[in-house]
């Protein structure tokens, strides 16, 4: 349960675990089992004050958080008892809800259920379509991935080198530029923590400039990037983790000129405009996974309760893979 | 002749008028002269040591320039002596030249020659391929222009009132608002220097939110257009007129939460990139002229030396439409 309002980063403290119990027989439309927390970097966005796509948690509500949920009780034909749903079910051991928090019902036959939140979850399904809808990538074009070795950013390096792209990724650590190169398909990547510069990093690794740019983390890393684009480049938006705060609104360099000069495009997305994609690309990127050709890798941690600090984790890089959070431990991933 | 660097908005000092004397026979294969040369606000970074997308002016060279130029001398079977072309043939009375200097050759059924500079120039023709290449105009849809009854402003405009769309100008004075609403076909305009704040102007003028902004400026009014854009709107950005100078780079407001969260797309336009599509687009708005729907003002001004102050000029917004210098005085407009 959300008990403070957070400026920045939400933390610990921001939260209370509370136990409260569910009167049956069951009244709701539904309700689910949580067994896996999705814990995402856009969450701060949705305690916050700031502007969002979504209104902010209040105080005292369960926190905001997509899950996977078996159900346990529905009233609608769609969705049966024991059938594992991936939606909107909270921070919580129990969601009793309806079916508008639903995302989709997931299919036993694409692998382990923790998959629906990582790979073939929100951070799969964003890297595919964000790439092919705004990036449009072509064979022989170089791209630049911020945050590259997390959740979204190794999905989206994977794709990008099956298109024929020269990938190259920016993350914080050695250790992430590590398994951004030998493990999902970089061709190279340069950490911004470095002693020398980015740019001059990002110079020596992208000798024919920059055509796109999936930014993660927005800030001075953007900035420095757009410097180093190509004509007609595209810089497709989806986070801002470089960001510790938007209250007050953060100053940077003004980019309108870059954006005329360099004829770039700039789009931002928000994955939750494509849900009646949802099926379609879990599948497909199920079949990757199948053929061997799309790795991944989850963070899982056991508790209700470890959840706020795994979320103001993955602001400071602590996490490695798609972080979720498992409850009642020992439940099997299968 | 560029004679100073200038900082920022180039001054009448900057330039000199020098005599030169072209020996004939015409060794060079095109030579022109010019009738009319162009005053626009892109001619800034053609001067400054901006980054921009053509080298600057050397100091001591001609200042670079579009012009309307008649044909004295050609060895290209294209052009014969007689033909006017529209081409890069500088702030001069002649042109020693050869045919890459060439944009296109003028069809003397698309009337009076300085239509060509404007409204068929370089400012109908990025209106045209700017806004359908990039806006996708739908009707119902809200679309904001700033330099609202400028020569490139004033197409807009109109253009996107025949696509439907509710059309709201931003200028900088109340009578060129006058203009946009009475001529132009805007449903509304707002000065930006009003007492009243330009949010509130814009929110009242805008009541379903902004769909499209069409930039011409840049600067705080873009950060202020942002916060008001629907989801999924576009910004096409042709020019960065309200920002005084680029050295040092100006800091503003960081946007890329807001093009995030509102899921813009901003794109930058050079009309260069699209000089295949001259000639057709230029008989789009020649179509257009003739049937009555599309109306256009020019503010003409006599002699060479005139040129430097009228580019500097337009910065504080004197011009009523395309800004032209007129060669010889007293030469005809058809």
């Amino acid at each position: 349960v959300l008990v403070k309002r957070p400026h920045g980063i939400p933390q610990p403290g921001d939260f209370e675990v509370r136990n409260a119990s569910i009167e049956r027989p069951f009244t709701a439309p539904l309700v689910v089992r949580n067994k896996f927390l999705s814990v995402d970097p856009a969450q701060r966005g949705y305690v916050n004050d700031e502007n969002s796509y979504l209104p902010p948690v209040p105080l005292g509500g369960v926190m905001r958080a997509m899950a996977i949920g078996e159900v346990i009780h529905s009233v609608d034909p769609r969705y049966a008892e024991g059938d594992h749903l991936f939606g909107w079910f909270g921070w919580q051991d129990y969601c009793v809800t309806d079916s508008a928090s639903v995302l989709r019902k997931l299919n036993p036959a694409h692998g382990p259920l923790t998959l629906n939140l990582g790979v073939l979850g929100i951070n799969g399904m964003t890297a595919y379509l964000a790439l092919y809808g705004i990036g449009a990538p072509r064979a022989g074009e170089t791209i630049v991935i911020s945050a590259a070795a997390g959740a979204l950013g190794s999905v989206v390096g994977q794709l990008a080198r099956q298109a024929g792209c020269h990938v190259v990724g920016i993350a914080g650590d050695d250790d992430k530029c590590r398994v951004a190169t030998t493990r999902y398909g970089y061709h190279a990547a340069v950490n911004y923590k470095s002693a020398v510069p980015l740019p001059e990093q990002l110079k020596a690794a992208c000798p024919r400039g920059i055509d796109m740019y999936f930014d993660n983390t927005g800030g001075w890393i953007l900035d420095e990037v757009l410097l180093l684009m190509n004509r007609h480049g595209r810089v497709i938006g989806c986070g801002t983790v470089a960001i510790p705060s938007w209250l007050p609104q953060p100053q940077g360099p003004r980019q309108e000129r870059e954006i005329l000069m360099r004829r770039l495009r700039m789009q931002g997305f928000v994955i939750f405009d494509h849900q009646h994609l949802f099926d379609e690309t879990a599948a497909r990127l199920a079949g990757l996974i199948e053929q061997g050709v799309l790795l991944y890798d989850e963070d899982i941690e056991d508790g209700l309760e470890s959840a706020p600090a795994a979320l103001a984790g993955l602001y400071q890089g602590n996490n490695r893979g798609k972080k979720i959070i498992r409850l009642a431990p020992g439940i099997s991933t299968s």
